[in-house]
């Protein structure tokens, strides 16, 4: 290990010691994580809180969990000591991550976190550590879904699903960037802003004939169909598909069933492909980041940041997320 | 052009004025069709009818298709003429096709048909025109699915449901022979027959525990997953995939809708990969087609023939295929 700043043995965490409610989140100390040969011991400076956290906390995403469980997968932070396997990170540097906690790992919700050199990124200087880390689950999420799902390629039409939402805007202004007609869906008043991320046309999901309007703006159908918002009719966006088309499908953990016109689907070569960041590969994660990076250099998306919390009140906003009030995303920083 | 034969200027043909019921093919005189620079004009030698052939008459399926039009897309039989951008084709050689009459193109049930040379194969000496045209579509079929489409990979887990049918069959050897473990259903009379072709296991499909035998049959899941038999229940299908299993969606054309469980699909990265062989490209086609050889002459397989007719009773072999009455391929012959 190579590190300069000396280490405390415990540290503040937000951690939950089974799954369970929001409540379940307890704020304490724990010892700081040890960190392996190929491991960066990072000292967090902020976290974000997704939707996916919530999932893994209560128990409706199904991952191992080492107990207590430390919530949280999104961090920007530094580095405070580095594995000498942990090739390129270097104490002092500014890093950021965004699948920690799931699958066996500890999460970010902490004052440190050890994280495996293969999914830690370096911070750029240019781009501010809030924007970072609020950004790093909705434009990887977009990312993977269009590019690595979705396989969408220039000069193909992608409807996007709730264009104004952070997943949305991401994936709006990613498609439009690589090349590919949006069309998306939004309210009125969001029209505007969603037309600045480089949506062809963006259509109100509140117009009473909103089928017939996504049938006009794409006549030959869309070749990749990103609902981020998870109201569409299943059987509807199939019906608009292009031949060989994908509907990527990310959300919708908590539903039922939906209607699948098998006939529809299969005669036009398309398909539906699940999608879930938990199941996405080291390798897929860092081509996500470098795309992260590159839309907020290279795009006008910014994530929308709808609150800053103290760590400490991490269960306040698995709370408000999960009771649906937050609109964009909340910061909590130790 | 070079040829040797000559050439008669009418032929004896099964085709339709309009689409419709199976009553609509008449068996009369049309022109021999005008091979252009790239086509190979063919003297049918036989013909096998395929399900989609009535899906294309019906009007059930959808596809371009030049009136009068001569039924039917898989045919073997001798080159009589070649143009001179038809590469490696000479009068007198055996040929096959397994993609002619849809998509703006005239059929094979006919004493002559017109076809473009990529979609034509050299017929293998060591393998007869029956076996080769009767195979064709289901092999073709089989292999599009379970490698174009499922992308199936050495050492997956592949179900295959209705494994005694001639697709089902095809797909159980071609996976076996392919590196995959093959868990098929089949009537219990069928079983032996099936476990020949190289299934390692086989499920009575009538059995009223099935669920829990396929799940015991593969407990990390299924890679991909194929029901050639159109009885699948689509949400327990969903829920026996592995994480990113295929389901390949193949059947069900006339049927209605499927419950689909969004979010058990998603959170396991699965996907539901419509596939319809009218679709195909010529290069993938082309591929197949060596596939279908290869299972030929490399594995137990072989196409089940129902029985042979004349050409002249096309709309009898029709009306059998979609009363339900035919186990294996119908035969016509000039």
């Amino acid at each position: 290990m190579t590190g300069t700043v000396p280490v405390p043995g415990t540290m503040r965490a937000a951690y939950i010691d089974s799954v369970g409610p929001a409540d379940a989140i307890r704020w304490g100390e724990l010892p700081v994580p040890s960190a392996g040969p190929t491991d960066v011991l990072v000292r967090v400076e902020a976290v974000a809180v997704d939707p996916v956290d919530t999932f893994v906390r209560s128990g409706a995403y199904a991952t191992p969990l080492p107990l207590p469980f430390v919530v949280g997968r999104d961090l920007v932070g530094e580095v405070v000591m580095a594995g000498p396997g942990a090739v390129g990170f270097a104490a002092g540097q500014r890093v950021w991550c965004n699948s920690l906690g799931h699958a066996g790992r500890q999460g970010a919700c902490a004052q440190y976190a050890a994280v495996a050199a293969e999914r830690l990124y370096p911070a750029p200087s240019d781009i501010t550590g809030e924007d970072l880390v609020a950004a790093a689950h909705p434009a990887a999420s977009a990312w993977l879904a269009l590019l690595r799902h979705g396989r969408l390629r220039a000069g193909e039409t992608v409807y996007v699903g709730g264009g104004a939402g952070n997943v949305g805007g991401a994936a709006v202004a990613l498609a439009a960037s690589a090349g590919a007609r949006v069309v998306a869906t939004a309210r009125a008043e969001d029209a505007t802003a969603v037309r600045d991320l480089g949506a062809a046309e963006v259509l109100d999901y509140r117009a009473p004939d909103l089928g017939e309007r996504m049938r006009r703006a794409a006549p030959d159908g869309y070749d990749v169909h990103l609902d981020t918002s998870g109201h569409g009719v299943l059987a509807d966006s199939v019906e608009l598909l292009a031949r060989g088309g994908r509907l990527v499908a990310m959300v919708g953990l908590g539903g039922g069933t939906s209607e699948l016109p098998l006939g529809r689907l299969y005669t036009r070569d398309a398909s539906i492909v699940g999608f879930a960041i938990s199941n996405a590969t080291t390798a897929d994660l860092a081509e996500a980041a470098q795309g992260v990076v590159r839309l907020l250099r290279g795009t006008p998306w910014r994530p929308r940041i709808a609150g800053r919390l103290p760590l400490s009140m991490t269960a306040q906003a698995h709370r408000r997320l999960e009771a649906g009030e937050v609109r964009g995303r909340l910061i909590l920083v130790p």
